[in-house]
């Protein structure tokens, strides 16, 4: 009986043991021409957000999170005005006040960490880790292990309970970031939270909020109510709006502040240039680029201003109280990351991924969870060299790279210049990749950006599971192209990355209904497709005795043909003879 | 002085021996803030075309060719009405005829090969060589000795004078072919020779008219004439029309009448799948997408039909005289290339790769040119092995591959899924990429889709390049990084790919002219730019003795901060404290 009506829903997956459930897109495939069925393909999904912005999504872990024990609700810190920004500050007002459900603050009740490492060191499962490993498809022994050893983070703040656990790490399926957020030349609270739903729905396994304009505060809140992946964000660019951007007056104490004030709202891991260490900086005056990192030229910027080293590597133990008491994650920054192919590579970079590397074992024994962050702009030859010295340097930590872009001319395609070397990147072991717009070095992505984007990198991704032969990455591809090669339209849409595209393009020379059932394409037309001959060729010769017959008829062919050709050949005394341009009677 | 009119423009480039003039663009830069001047940047161009397309553009080559003295005129072939496809029989008249000028064909005079192999081998400089050794770079004796080897081929029928010579090698700059053609479906003579300037426009070094449609004849010639870059067909596409698209009909008849048709009408190359053996087809019966090249689709099935040999590969040294009398180049079809990453290398693919090593051979002892076309769709950890081997059983016959996609559940997007794996394969020797667009899969590319294949094959071509060491290669994108480092946005736009495309971004957010002088960007707006800063950061402590105080500083600040912090944990007994969450007095 064929199955008429391929579809692409909602399903859910649940964990035996707990009970706990798993959304997944299940996509049900119509059968082939042959009448045989083709299973379903359940794929990788993030469920949220779907509903009403204002009143955000459901919190999946309150419950585990509270039942664990070893958290308390506290009164948080105040709100100031200066949370968010210069304008506010200005006008007096925070705007766009966060309109739905608050809940006080929870950290640590005893003093030691919250966090899953501690966990998983402990040998406990947690319901997070059982969500991850119905995710992933593997034993949550794998997931626990990995988080205890360090080589896998799950990125979870007890102030969002509102996240679906996910997995970074190398022996799990290769993730993607999704940044966005305002800048001091254009800001919209709605906008951005527009832009979190549009890169959850395409694929981003994480979300950073980078903003650096007005209402900083206020708009991280909507994000993290409305946010079912992890969040991260770069707690100095915040740190700066409260000193007026004037990097000299930024202190630890400001930083500190503000750190607490986003561990508060939920933030699961923070981007933190601890690295940029005072002796580095002055390896970077040479380069084509000098610093690029917004976090990195502002922390080398203070320790010049002041001749001090940098305080958030001083005060780096501190940090790590503070991210244990919530389960925060480090994104340890590269500070020095090349922002040219000209400087990959250099000093600058790796001097200051020896300090990072060094940081991360800091961390893990304060049971913190650590990811290191790389480049950036690096030709191809170079790229590998650098999740290599990361993952032998951190003793595997997960490493999140930007990019990195394999050339700098391509302004406008560089989603595409950095899918390249994120491909290749990701195949030698980085775990999450974080995405970059057509609107990289332009201007700020908008939703149509973030789309292109995410699905740039859900590609860079996916093709590197498949290179690493990650357990069951083909199924799709495999489905997809039997699809293809059976004129199955509709499962060939359902089955893409972004369907919606896929089927406008189609529609664009084929538009009627009919067409997505027609056997050939408008490459071809009607009368002339490769793969409808194909077809008929498998349908005719398949049989094992077909092949064998056809085998030998071709061998005599070619030899009484080569003999034949041979003579000719020598009968015309070797010289090749000029073809008549004459045209056969037709 | 500053130079405040940046500027991209025709320039030329002689060469000193014969006086020959290349044309290039010349990329004029502003001055940096400190009133150095950078030199102008001159890349790689292709002139024509830009006038008229109803009377095509000069033929550049004529006299070269003439004075060579070893071709001559003849009355060639007379066009029929089958020539231009069931349409115009069933009309009785073939439409919108070419207007322009029209040549009496040339081939040889002697019987003797008149194609740059042959001149080379001779040690023959041509003026097509000298051509292209200045807009390579490099020297003509490499030109001469690469082509002689077999290992670059320089496409230039002796009919399509009008074309700028090129060169196809792994020695020299990688190369893209953009593939436009009507089909069956949707045909327009003007449209295609839109494409075809928009394709060269953009940076195709040779585009493929692949039509299957009406008018195939007359729209080829409009191409050739208005064509600066070598153009390839699949001649069996229009010889199926000549037997109204039934593969069972053809015959080595007719599809020779359509090889001549083409070659006095000026095509500088044809894919041939000459490798598609009646013993091999029954290799992909069990593929998960059997064969997808229309071309080895049509031999395969003739194979069958008739129970005899690919008739392309007994009659191949017919061929080959047909093609030394006109330096037409072969392009080795892969008839049998992968269509899904299921099927990559595997038996049916390399068997055909070995007869195409054998065919290169045979095209070389007639003194043709011969390039090898590759897969297709290829995960990306087995793409470098394909490159390899051909490399390697075709003794450095330059490669010609279709990108390959390194992943199937992408379409919408193959442009760039198929960039993935074109630079991977560009990187390790493959001569010239055939470029794919967002419709691959899906439909007919428009005007925009070949803008955006081009530019994305010239990311790829580009960063290839940059990969493998190419002498100069990283100039361009040095002297846009330092533009960017230094806010001269419009030398950022100029030294772009796509200059139009980069500026449009840039003015979504800061439209006005004044911005594009500015000192910031969209990106983090005016008071927070990590550029800046870091040019803050090379202007005060650039200088040697800086760096020295620095360093001595922050060794002096580590160590004590380390030991007092190290006293500080031994004093609270080795615990973590709790951070008390509240907000520092402001």
């Amino acid at each position: 009986m064929q199955n008429d009506a391929p579809s692409r829903a909602l399903a859910v997956e649940r964990d035996a043991q707990s009970g706990i459930t798993v959304p997944v897109t299940e996509i049900t495939l119509a059968d082939s021409p042959d009448g045989s069925a083709n299973a379903p393909v359940r794929v990788y999904r993030t469920e949220g957000p779907g509903g009403d912005p204002t009143r955000g999504i459901p919190a999946l872990r309150e419950a585990w999170i509270a039942e664990r024990g070893d958290t308390e609700e506290y009164d948080g810190r105040d709100r100031t005005l200066a949370d968010d920004g210069r304008g506010a500050a200005r006008r007096g007002a925070a705007s766009a006040e966060w309109q739905g459900a608050r809940r006080r603050p929870r950290r640590s009740a005893t003093g030691k960490p919250v966090t899953q490492m501690a966990y998983a060191r402990r040998g406990e499962i947690t319901p997070e880790m059982r969500f991850v490993a119905v995710r992933e498809g593997v034993d949550v022994e794998l997931v626990r292990s990995e988080v205890a050893a360090g080589r896998a983070i799950i990125p979870n703040n007890v102030n969002h309970p509102e996240s679906e656990p996910m997995i970074i790490g190398r022996a799990f399926t290769v993730k993607v970031n999704a940044n966005i957020g305002n800048s001091a030349v254009h800001s919209s609270i709605a906008e951005e939270v527009e832009k979190l739903q549009w890169a959850t729905r395409w694929g981003a396994d994480t979300v950073m909020d980078l903003s650096t304009g007005d209402d900083i505060h206020t708009t991280r809140e909507w994000l993290l109510r409305n946010a079912p992946v992890p969040i991260g964000t770069v707690p100095i660019y915040q740190a700066l709006e409260k000193v007026d951007g004037d990097a000299s007056r930024m202190s630890w104490e400001v930083y500190r502040d503000t750190i607490i004030e986003q561990c508060e709202q939920g933030v699961d891991y923070m981007t933190v240039h601890a690295g940029v260490l005072l002796r580095y900086v002055p390896l970077t005056a040479n380069r084509v680029t000098g610093i690029v990192s917004r976090g990195g030229s502002i922390m080398a910027g203070w320790c010049l201003a002041h001749h001090q080293e940098n305080f958030l590597y001083t005060r780096f133990d501190e940090l790590c109280e503070i991210f244990a008491a919530y389960d925060v994650a480090f994104s340890l920054g590269d500070g020095l990351r090349p922002g040219s192919i000209a400087d990959a590579n250099d000093a600058a970079q790796f001097a200051e991924l020896d300090t990072l590397a060094e940081l991360t074992k800091r961390a893990w024994e304060h049971d913190v969870q650590v990811m290191v962050e790389g480049p950036g702009h690096i030709p191809l030859h170079l790229v590998r060299e650098n999740v290599e010295r990361q993952q032998e340097l951190c003793d595997g930590a997960p490493f999140y790279t930007l990019g990195p872009l394999v050339t700098d001319i391509a302004p406008g395609y560089d989603h595409i210049t950095s899918a390249i070397g994120a491909t290749e990147i990701a195949r030698y072991g980085t775990a999450m990749l974080c995405y970059v717009t057509p609107k990289e070095h332009l201007g700020l992505p908008n939703r149509d950006d973030v789309r292109t984007g995410v699905v740039t990198y859900k590609i860079a991704a996916h093709a590197a599971d498949v290179a690493k032969g990650h357990p069951g990455a083909t199924a799709r591809d495999d489905a997809l192209s039997k699809a293809r090669f059976e004129f199955r339209w509709r499962d060939q849409f359902n089955l893409s990355l972004d369907p919606e595209l896929a089927e406008s393009y189609h529609d664009e020379t084929l538009p009627a209904e009919a067409a997505k059932t027609a056997h050939f394409c408008s490459m071809c037309g009607p009368k002339f497709c490769s793969m409808r001959i194909s077809q008929d060729i498998r349908d005719e010769f398949g049989d094992a005795a077909a092949q064998e017959r056809v085998v030998a008829a071709s061998q005599q062919q070619v030899e009484a043909g080569m003999a034949e050709k041979a003579a000719e050949f020598r009968a015309a005394g070797g010289e090749v003879y000029l073809p008549t341009p004459t045209v056969p009677a037709r």
